[in-house]
């Protein structure tokens, strides 16, 4: 009987760290993706923004991949309780990575229609990078606090948060200003405050996965947390 | 024996109703906040659009009842295969719907800030109400194909969904010549951007909530069925 249950305990380790590795996977093409789509947005680069694109079919193939995974260790294993809402957590997990590479596509995507031709290079693209970097340095260290399920990390993550927006606040007033005073290139820099926009968008993401790693390892919300301390 | 199990079998069918009617639930109050939100950015009504901030929470509310929920499901009926595969996908349109409520939100949330004192009237608003009823349509559809589990009816969605996206493209085009004509107002009309952003978004939603109807209902992935037929 012993044997038998260590067996089931054993597996379903197993499968939480199949879950896990494939999560890990998912982050850092996630994080590879913002970057390259930053890089081809500073350039001009239409064919990396291309590969960008076809790259995040990658990501919701191992999406789709946790999902099976999950339906799979639930039928199988039955887990209980804190187990199932391991698993589930890893379900949700997913979701916001999977999203956070549709970010990175989309921003690739706009690269085209940013650098249209015949037309100067836009000025104020030069702004971005920094507030890409921040981004994807959230993105970078809340997938390091999950693999090492640290709470302490994740909560850190969280309070950049508002670094972010407000980056992205004065991102904003800098390409009205910037719309304002070259009416020529309106098109091209609505674009970017999408790109600025998404780049908060994966912030905000960053910070979901951060308070999920820090509920999964503390118990606690880390919401509740912040308001009374 | 026989007793037992339908017994089981009863109380799972009465978990997946208390499912759906909490899906169908989520979804009337989305739908409503997609309304309300238009309506106070047409009127430039921000107690409304406060209103409307305030009442996403429900939405949460009920998405975190259904997450618990699901786990007591999972936990309890240890449903095999394609329930299990149903109690997934509600969590996931669940999931879908809740983001669906937060573009609302988000609209709401820039009501203030395009309707600003001692501004005049931007007459670009004008152009959106008709976008966003073409969106809304999507949802209150989706839903009624979701509670009638009508495969055709999802399918026809997701055609729809080619012409909010053409509707946006028209509107992007719109407000940046308006914005080239009228610089004064740029900032006021970038956030109407978002806006028409957020709306195109929610027609992308309705169609994935559509797209996981059809596979609950046939079994079979709609974009095969359209990218063969």
């Amino acid at each position: 009987m012993a044997t038998g249950h260590e067996h089931t305990v054993k597996a379903f380790d197993q499968d939480i760290s199949q879950l896990r590795a494939l999560i890990s996977q998912m982050g850092g093409l996630a994080e590879q993706a913002i970057h390259d789509a930053m890089k081809a947005l500073s350039r001009g680069d239409t064919a990396l923004a291309k590969e960008v694109r076809k790259k995040d079919k990658q990501i919701d193939a191992i999406e789709a991949e946790l999902e099976k995974l999950i339906v799979r260790v639930i039928a199988l294993r039955a887990p209980m309780a804190d187990d199932l809402r391991e698993v589930i957590a890893a379900l949700k997990i997913a979701a916001v990575i999977e999203r956070i590479g549709d970010y990175a596509k989309n921003i690739a995507k706009r690269v085209p229609m940013i650098h249209t031709e015949g037309e100067d290079r836009i000025e104020a693209i030069s702004i971005l990078p920094a507030m890409a970097q921040l981004a994807s340095d959230m993105v970078h260290d809340v997938l390091d606090a999950f693999s090492a399920r640290d709470a302490e990390a994740a909560a850190r993550i969280c309070e950049r948060d508002n670094a972010l927006d407000d980056f992205y606040d004065s991102i904003f007033r800098t390409l009205v200003t910037f719309m304002v005073e070259n009416p020529r290139t309106v098109s091209q820099v609505a674009h970017l405050l999408f790109v600025a926009k998404n780049l908060e968008r994966i912030g905000d993401h960053a910070t979901n996965v951060a308070e999920m790693v820090y509920f999964a390892a503390t118990g606690r919300y880390l919401a509740d947390e912040t308001a009374t301390g």
